[in-house]
């Protein structure tokens, strides 16, 4: 639910500056088995005029709660609603799902401005 | 047993995004003195049109479990398999070996498609 | 197996002293779902007048590899095979087995000679 | 919904020996804010003439998903659950749940059979 | 300024169960030096009637924040007014202060319930 | 306050080199909600002709303690004021902030002097 | 030089609780070789009418700099003049001293009041 | 070689206190494979009227570097030779051994004099 | 003693992969003081038409264990016999040499065939 | 006290390779308070004809510890003697201090010849 994101002005855009976000608390739900999958999140960026309001963000990754996904789909999506929501200059989604069947999986999505 | 292996479609084909996925259970034969070898598997890619499905790749790695075979034919044949299933835009497959006689190894095999 | 296992005369049975033994390698294999199993076992003991023999428990332990077991039922065998084998003054195993479906177990038995 | 509990009868009831569940994968929902709350459980106890199955635990703490609980009503709510479905000789149960506002709680429950 | 604390009724008064409470954001000021110092605060008790409400524990815990008091009184005091406002069977509050002069140190004040 | 900052005069100034300083008691106060925020700041930087005082670094640090400032402005500010009192070659600022709501936050914020 | 140990009347003698002191900083000399030794002394005790004041703790303990002294003879030094200096209920002192020739020390004196 | 090993009097033998050496650089040969052993050797004893001088401890220890033995007799020895040098109030050495064929070990023996 | 290295043909001459062996079980003896160094090696090479046996490695590092070298001179020669043995792409030889008098030393030779 | 350092020649001079020497037992005293200070030494350097000899340096080190030095003066300065000293190809001297007033610094300084 990407209307969920908030944003405020960038006080400082002359200068590019990066921010890290680590939300450990991700789950969502296998589209497969019907059971809960659990992912630490990292969002890094740097932001252009907007930067993103942390409470909104965690309203937006607990929408994922009880919706079934893919880890591909998920991480892609979160970076594509984020850079929707709040047009940075670059952002890294990466998410660290915990082990199933003694696999664990991370994925990486970045998106990059083009000038 | 490559023919264990199998993909589904990218759904965001047009986005460079990696895939990393960790097996600390991989266990195959030396085939030197019949006895067990245990690693850790790490292989990271980046999909093109498909995208490994995890439950297969369990089984594959679960193929080795009777399977004499040395260090390093095991991960080059890992990624020369997982290369020829997925296409992928670039893979690299690691292999963590638990110690023989106070010595333990680490392999890392790298495959790039040519464009 | 327990045929495996060999001993050899403790040369201190005149003092209590301790053995405590890690294998980070046992393996065997799930007998619902037919998917491996892995676990760390350590066997801590005070020998009487017999000492395991390191590599006979070694082989010892990699009989489980092909046999269908559940994890209590593979901490309380080796149990009883070391006690059986060794007849130590005491010992204790301990399984600790590797997560599945997000939930990992560790299995502890005891054994105390009566006197 | 502790009717999803299931057990199996005990191979070693002749023993006393010890189970140690963890799952890091625990989530309910604070029924003050309506936002959920995470923690690691870990349940240790002895069996006596029943075992509690491993996948019918999984689903039993996934009930917990959509419920809004306070910590220390879900924790011993889970030591009386899991008490009544397996009589075990003892049992302890562990929640570690995750920081709010800077702060982080542990509770522990402890149930012994009285004889 | 104890009067912040709150409590609600404990509904498992029939067990002895643990809570375990860390502030890692503990922060006074030293009335010696003026300068900050910095803790953190860990509080373990078994409830009797009444549980401590986080949230006001947290906010009882910054009341500290531009008072000058030492080491050895902050630690006691808080046991004082924890114990005052819940009565516990039994409470621990320790106190972990990051170094000052290459010295760092712990105090650590039990109380225990008299019958 | 950059009044408090004080600097001495870079006895090395031939020399690219290279003074890193971590704060690991950083606090202030979120102006939506009145709570404290707390922080490990690192600065490091390659100084010119002058080197930043460690004392008057850390009273400017503290006069943070009651200012109500968002993350992202608190970690440009203290940029800001560190080069207009030192006049560095370049400098970095990180505030790595702890969890609130489930949600921990890096800032890092760079600056290179033109030439 | 244990003149140099103050101390402060304990605030509440009523109570048995601990005070921990680690100081990673101790450094004394050889006396059979000439050169320096290094150690983290932790010093744990329970005040009884006196608590020893920090300050003078950390002068106290860097008066040993420039002292030949054994590590056995110092810890049982320091102990003593911790002892005559605040009359504590119970003390213990431990000093972990860094390798020399491949070899490490940890040296432990306790101190109990006789009542 | 127990002739190599030293002692100086106890200065404090009025009081009871530990010492623990650890010396992670102890290597013998396995009498049985010609191979190299090595261990980290834990030495912790209360003393009487003797400590055992560190540098005659490190010659002693380097004795067995060209000594065909095996890991049990090793630390018992250790421990034999090391009671009649320095003749303590109690003492206990460890052993652990680096892995052999997936097992490491660690043997722990005990001696208390007799009063 | 490098005639004890033995090599195989490389299965994968075609592709560019590396393989690091880890020995934490080095040993040597200091020419100046005729005391036992300790290190652990780590090699890290790309192999060209052979790959180096990993028993013969073994033996080739244990023939170290009673000669009189410096660190700089053991590890330049390591790298020049393994070399001189497989003819490797690139190899790196690093040794870690655990603390003497409270320095510990790390020396990295590295060797790339001109093409 | 830059005469105390000693080197000898280089036996490998027509490779570059580097040596890392940790020394965790640095101190010195601080010339405004006059307390000690205390850091991590960490040397890294390209040797050309001469190789610093390790006692030499341990006594260099040692010679500051009765000096009034700041931090950015020792590092440098102890940069500028083993360049004079050993003339090596490059070199990177690396100070971490402890904290004081909960402020720790690293200083970072490096040489490289000029060819």
């Amino acid at each position: 639910m990407p209307e969920l994101l908030e944003t405020f002005p960038n006080q400082f855009p002359g200068r590019d500056y990066e921010i890290e976000i680590t939300c450990p608390e991700f789950t969502a739900v296998c589209p497969k088995t019907g059971q809960p999958d659990f992912a630490t999140i990292v969002i890094t960026y740097v932001p252009d005029q907007s930067v993103i309001e942390l409470k909104s963000l965690k309203l937006y990754l607990f929408s994922y709660r009880d919706r079934g996904i893919f880890y591909e789909h998920s991480i892609n999506t979160i970076l594509d609603d984020l850079v929707a929501s709040c047009q940075p200059r670059k952002m890294t989604v990466v998410g660290r799902f915990t082990p199933r069947g003694g696999i664990s999986s991370r994925i990486t999505a970045v998106y990059a401005a083009t000038t």
